[in-house]
């Protein structure tokens, strides 16, 4: 394998020490991008560019022209897992995602299988590949997954929901059918995961988007465990290299302390909770990705810059910290401002490590 | 006026003794009642239920003779000042509230008056005084409003958003003319509760549904100092009573501590945070409200009362619980369920209050 030149993100990721500190966004190939616009429309629908290695690689890569990133991030989607149980995952315009066949029964669920990677997403492990060729050292690839709760979520209310009503009823009437499916999910993503891995990723993320939709004890008992389950389950060295894992619960700043139990290196924040605070309460035991609202990339420069001068002073000095949005960047956000945002989190961070 | 029957939801609200948690729902009258949908389909649209004063009584009373609720609370909307500002309020089918004529440029902004209550909400106020009259001292009534920010995400936004694109850019870019339209709702505001509170109203609630979409520095200088300013103002006393206030925010449970601080006397809970971590970071400054996920009410029976016992048990013996959701009742829950709902408060409570 080619020698890593800029491994700033995971050194950040395993606290150790970095010069600046590294960022990356959540979302950084995406619609803010003309050029990426200009390859989904050559692409056709969305699913076509995540299962064409080769556009897949090619807007893995767009951001990091134009951005001093410290990591690529593998464009894919949360629910290609689904998807490759056939259940006939589409897009419909301006509504997010749905599915032909939802999973609503417990023979619905009875019926799923647990995926093979190489089988059935294949074409994942081909933009792995490739993206790690063009990469060729110049930063790491991370891979990602949905959690299996944020998953079950599409794939029980057959899309993006508001109340959840469809699998919050499922949790409190069959809890036993929930945890059926969240465990066939659990099984698909540390073979999906370690696949990953072993074709080239360098850190994954998971990425529970609604588990923070959970109380507390629901929470603990239909999402964390079933990613603390995935963490146990995932190969944590390749090429002589420690795989750093990321969890991201939006919304779980009240958890942070069971999510470090984890077994993650990683925790992700969204943008509620100072990350001065996290760190206190998390201490040594993890590092934090976070934790900028995306809306402040509707700021002009200057007030970027402020802004990201505020989180780098929260977080004060010392190791552990890689500085993300809260959340995916918004698809209206000026690119300019993206550079003006990036730099300024190496210009303005030298001084926190020193 | 008429002696109060039942005063536990007050008591409560004050840390005072009662012989059981009161128990209520925010959104109680609402489309999950037959009959609620009845009476709006005769009304014609929302509003128009919302102005009329003999329609408003009759839907606040509907759920009062379904259960064993402690608290009416006013029918009406959030964005009834912003409507009486001139704004254009409209509900399109399924697509929640709009604005024909959305704040967005600072002449818009300078365009706009502070809300007489009496000329151009009299129709609420005719509400209360109607409601009161016929709830004949059996229980209390709330009343209640939306916070500026939360309202201004409505007037900015031009209805309901996801990402606040265009009021972030406006607290980013032009922080000054956000403060100016905060300003006046905040003064708009301080007018209608306190006409309310002449009307009749014995307690008061402040929806801050999206406070919790900003970062916790934005929290502070954009929603809560407003909601402070808000309580600042208000008529504390009536008829020898306190008039306790409660202030809600959405996702707020990491900024508790800056809550109790506001002046006010109960604070809403979603359901993210166990109360018995609230109950502890608040101490006996304020009383809490809530917090069981709306959802719950999708489980049978058992299930419910379940979840109803273990929120008991977590907040544990003592005053200052006010049982409630920790958001609005959804519109597809069974009402049957919602009797199995109250009744286990009451009943499971009593052990708790001895």
């Amino acid at each position: 394998m080619t020698e890593l030149k800029n491994d700033r993100f995971l050194r950040a990721l395993l606290r150790q020490d970095v010069d600046v500190t590294p960022v990356w966004m959540m979302r950084q190939a995406g619609r803010y991008l003309p050029e990426y616009r200009a390859v989904r429309e050559k692409a056709g629908d969305f699913m076509s560019l995540c299962q064409n290695p080769e556009l897949a690689c090619e807007v893995t890569l767009q951001p990091l022209r134009r951005y001093a990133l410290d990591a690529a991030i593998l464009f894919s989607d949360i629910l290609t897992i689904p998807d490759a149980m056939g259940l006939g995952l589409y897009f419909a315009a301006g509504e997010g995602p749905k599915f032909r066949k939802p999973v609503q029964t417990p023979a619905d669920v009875e019926a799923i299988d647990v995926v093979d990677t190489e089988k059935d997403l294949g074409y994942v492990l081909d933009a792995i590949r490739l993206i790690r060729r063009e990469l060729n050292g110049s930063v790491p690839l991370i891979g990602f997954s949905g959690s299996p709760w944020t998953v079950a979520t599409y794939m029980v209310e057959g899309g993006s929901s508001k109340e959840f009503a469809r699998i919050k009823s499922m949790l409190m009437n069959t809890p036993e059918i929930m945890h059926q499916l969240l465990e066939k999910l659990a099984q698909s993503v540390i073979g999906y995961l370690n696949a990953q891995i072993v074709a080239g990723v360098q850190a994954v993320q998971i990425f529970d988007t609604w588990g923070g939709a959970l109380s507390s004890h629901a929470y603990q008992e239909f999402s964390l465990s079933y990613m603390k389950k995935i963490v146990a389950g995932l190969i944590r060295e390749q090429d002589g290299r420690k795989i750093p894992v990321i969890l991201f619960t939006k919304n779980g700043g009240h958890w942070l302390e069971a999510i470090a139990e984890s077994g993650c290196d990683c925790i992700g924040l969204d943008w509620t909770l100072p990350i001065n605070e996290a760190r206190a309460r998390v201490g040594d035991q993890v590092s934090l990705q976070g934790n900028m609202d995306p809306a402040v990339l509707y700021g002009k420069p200057d007030a970027i810059r402020k802004e990201v001068g505020l989180i780098l002073e929260q977080f004060g000095n010392g190791n552990g910290h890689v500085f993300n949005l809260g959340h995916g960047i918004h698809q209206h956000v000026n690119p300019e401002h993206v550079t003006a945002f990036v730099d300024a989190v190496h210009e303005l961070s030298a001084q926190y490590h020193q």
